[in-house]
């Protein structure tokens, strides 16, 4: 920590802030520039450090110096962390294709889209049985029925199942079915239900809040491994900013910038990215380009009648241009699809 | 819901977009303009018919019309609505002052600024039990011993008890001793812990997420007050933004809008909305001069040894200070405090 | 500067830093700490620095310590700035009421709403005679002519004028007819233009960029105060945000942060700030709980016809009351209007 | 136009506004719905209908259908624009590479760096001779100076030299030595500068405002094409969001939304759009993948000394294996480079 004082701070000030420093455990070393005195806390610069330090009396600013990250950060671990279940493997050099609908609407209908992605070259099925939606009065999902459709659909295609989950008490449940636990976007700071899915042990794919910082969604991720699961991916899904003709602003250099920072595998979601099905296959391109290990893409046979998310799904014919698009430009950085 | 066909539909898609709407069971009023057609589509505007309409051929965009809220709008219910338990009452004439520390620390603390706040106008007292942290490694709150650090400064001054609950499965036990529960900004999505607190029928007080636009706000509103618990308060507490200086961004035009578009009561919580405690009391005093019924405010006796939020606490001293200044500037919009 | 060195930082990087500094004339200090070595950069904290040592090998990222702007700053200016022209006195006890139209748009419209405007109580006159429009294809003002009409209204009531001036070579022109010099939003960081009016030696409104942090807006000023002009106004308008219910987000809390950091004068639009009428006296009355030293404000006979921002233009009677209020609420707060 | 009036409107307010759209030389086609009535105001939907429609008494928004932009439009000019100046062709199958340091800073090194660019495949130089700084203390730019230097790196190379112009004042200096006259983020909206350009007829290189909506950004566009130059090319650089591990945030889905509503070309700055020179390779590969006509890039022999921008400057090492990564992915989307 660098504790900056005011201009105008007072010598007992400066003793007092460095007595308090060697209270909290840490090695204070003056500084005495020309306009102002700074104070390095030399130590663990653990959490809670920042809040004890701020409020001192003469105190300008507080500048933290260290992530707070640890286990999420490629300074621990700097092999790149691969998450694999069934033929679903995040990480490495191929890229995975994740998609389906954003709702489970019925078995035939899950089952029929599944068959149609496996032979396009999905190796995970998305599918919503837990809705979280805006108003009380939106369709919320068929809930343990469509956990049992997923499970038909995964019978049939042996995709990876891929869905939400939405409370901690719903975990055993969901995990009995899924193969990998979503955590929705809403949800990225319910801490509850991160440790939950960390106790789970079932790989999990992890969505960046709208308005999170990146060290945020890192921190977020840093609750599931702190419980002792390995298997987190990140997936960049866009964050709320002024723009207006896109749903959310999809801030691509986030891809390079977690794959320095961290170890685990990132995910790009361009569906809810966008919301604009016209502009998911130029940002699914992009996303490789820029390092992506995994897509996650909303696909619906009849996007007119799907019961959520039309506007963002794209058509099995979109998705096989989408594929065969990406698989040249994963070839173009060295990667494949 | 307004549908605006491109202005290179064809006479199809507009005649396949005007049958899907009777389809829906709305009423299509087609309107052909100079450049484009717009169809209008007449009929009960419930949720998901957005979704609906957007994907269709030839469809440029889809306003809707109507609000998406309806029990937390002051269309449906003109008179206010006032919150009332033990002595805090939030709404009417008179503005509420709901303080105390961020976490419950120790039963001496609690008890001990209980008096003092008591002493000074408040009728709330405020104190995290548990806590949602950025960071696991961070405190995360005495839990239900917290809570009972807080019955017990109950216990001794009358004032009511507003507390966070933070998960569905506690809200019995957060219930069993808070007056008031508590949702956090980071769980207005929440909807497992919405629905739990609207079945509890205890008054709550909702945070604003910090990227939420306020229709989304009152919406999270609506998945309480649907449940049959009319005893909801608004808490406007900052959005995020690009702004470096402050924590958050306090925009108090919220304050108005809310109060024209809704029912509710609506607190303002200055200390998060700004992060800074010297910004703490002119914040307060502005939010009374925009209508607000409540504040919140983090109050500690020494900031500096706070175990959290230390530097937007302000002392006992200030919080005296700033009573009485939004006491003047209360009289000066008639009200009081 | 403080310069944070990577965690795997070599020696030798560590050692070519230092020198780095020493050539850019500064001392450096090296402190290394359990995980990270920073090294601090003692000397004068001159602009281009933090550019200069960035992209050294091995850094992590460099913290500037001191405020970049220096005579905006209260640290090199204790007394508070106080900005009169005419009856028009901004800073100090009594809070000024700016009023007008968005638009000049005839001789007699002005003067007739100039005559009521002064009636009610205010000291400076606003209208546009230059008007920044988003698109080509909207009204542009009247340009000299507007400024001659506004003349006009000052020569009825001796109402100070305050105007907007686009580009660097209208200055001389709009000086001569104005008293108070506008720079738009659009065009804070306009700095030949800034230059411009700082060499007239005009009192200057500035107006904040919708997307300008505070250090930038204060910055702005520099440019305006380093050119030998002291007469310099900060006018908080409203920033850009995710929000869709207002026009733009009034952040108040810049009013105190300003005050403390600065000794300009803030004046605050609500007009601007909020985009709707209805919205515009209860962050009037915020404003000046909050500190603020004068209001300027869009006030419209007819606000159905007038040639631009009618939405936000309140009437006569409405700014009426409005001064009313903010009279109140001033008094709470030992001012006076 | 449509105008939603309030659900409480009443029917001598909802007649009053259609006789006002009347009056505006529009027909109004008033809809009755079930809970609210609406009136489709049919016709030319010039600017400032907007504002005079949203004060009227009753109203609760008027919602705008047609975009307002006209002459950047791909509704009105079917063809893609092709803006080509000595050997740079931007838009078009082949993606143009733009590159240089941030700042001119002597002859020797804008010929010396100039000579490498060339021979690895740029064909714009860009350097800035007239340098906005959000300092007055911070170098500003050699000026005319600046300008002969990138003149004789023309001479040398045969490169179009990019360059930025500040004032109107300042286009027929700059027009007379650059190629192509570029206008930076924060004059996005300086109207007269744009008008200035457009009166040039030089090709024009606009940067978005880093909080300009692409809707502003297409009007500000208009601005140059009104006067009759049809030679615009848009720059997506960044805009500002509460990201903070980035410089600004670069959203690469404008990229495929301008190419669908626009004919212009579209350029992307990974340097300004990320800050950090390790991220603009990648972000510079995305860029082409989404479809990007070419990318502006800032490149420095010694990104160390250099006089601005230093962190976000790539080496010309950098640089070749970025030319050699994007002629890859531009293969992959069927372009080149």
């Amino acid at each position: 920590m660098i504790v900056v004082m005011k201009p105008d701070a007072t010598m007992t000030q400066i003793e007092h802030m460095a007595e308090h420093i060697t209270g909290l455990g840490l090695t204070p070393q003056v500084i005495h520039g020309k306009h102002q005195t700074v104070i390095a806390a030399l130590g663990e610069e653990r959490q809670g450090l920042l809040e004890a330090l701020e409020p001192g009396e003469g105190v300008e600013k507080v500048l933290p110096i260290m992530a707070p990250y640890k286990r999420a950060s490629s300074e621990l671990k700097k092999e790149r962390t691969v998450v694999s279940t069934r033929d679903l493997v995040v990480g490495g050099g191929r890229i995975a294709m994740i998609a389906g609908p954003c709702s489970v609407e019925s078995e035939e209908q899950i089952v029929s889209i599944a068959k149609t992605l496996r032979a396009l070259g999905a190796t995970g099925l998305r599918g919503g049985a837990f809705k979280p939606r805006t108003s009380p009065y939106s369709f919320q999902g068929h809930k343990e029925d469509g956990l049992k459709m997923l499970a038909a659909a995964r019978a049939e295609t042996g995709l990876a199942i891929v869905t939400e989950v939405m409370a901690p008490e719903h975990v055993p449940m969901v995990a009995e079915y899924a193969d990998v636990l979503q955590i929705g976007a809403r949800n990225m700071q319910n801490y509850q239900l991160l440790q939950a899915v960390g106790d789970s042990g079932k790989p999990a794919l992890l969505k960046r809040g709208m308005s999170a910082t990146v060290e945020e969604f890192l921190l977020a991720a840093e609750y599931i491994l702190d419980r002792g699961n390995p298997n987190v991916m990140l997936c960049e899904r866009g964050i709320r900013t002024f723009e207006d003709h896109t749903r959310f602003t999809l801030p691509l250099a986030t891809v390079p910038y977690l794959n320095e920072k961290s170890h685990l595998p990132v995910v790009v979601d361009p569906s809810h990215g966008t919301g604009k099905s016209r502009l998911v296959a130029p940002m699914a391109r992009a996303a490789v380009a820029a390092g992506a290990d995994a897509l996650i893409l909303e696909v619906h046979d009849d996007p007119e009648h799907a019961m959520s998310d039309g506007a963002q799904s794209i058509t099995p014919a979109t998705f096989s241009q989408l594929v065969e698009q990406c698989r040249r430009v994963a070839a173009a950085v060295d990667r494949s699809v």
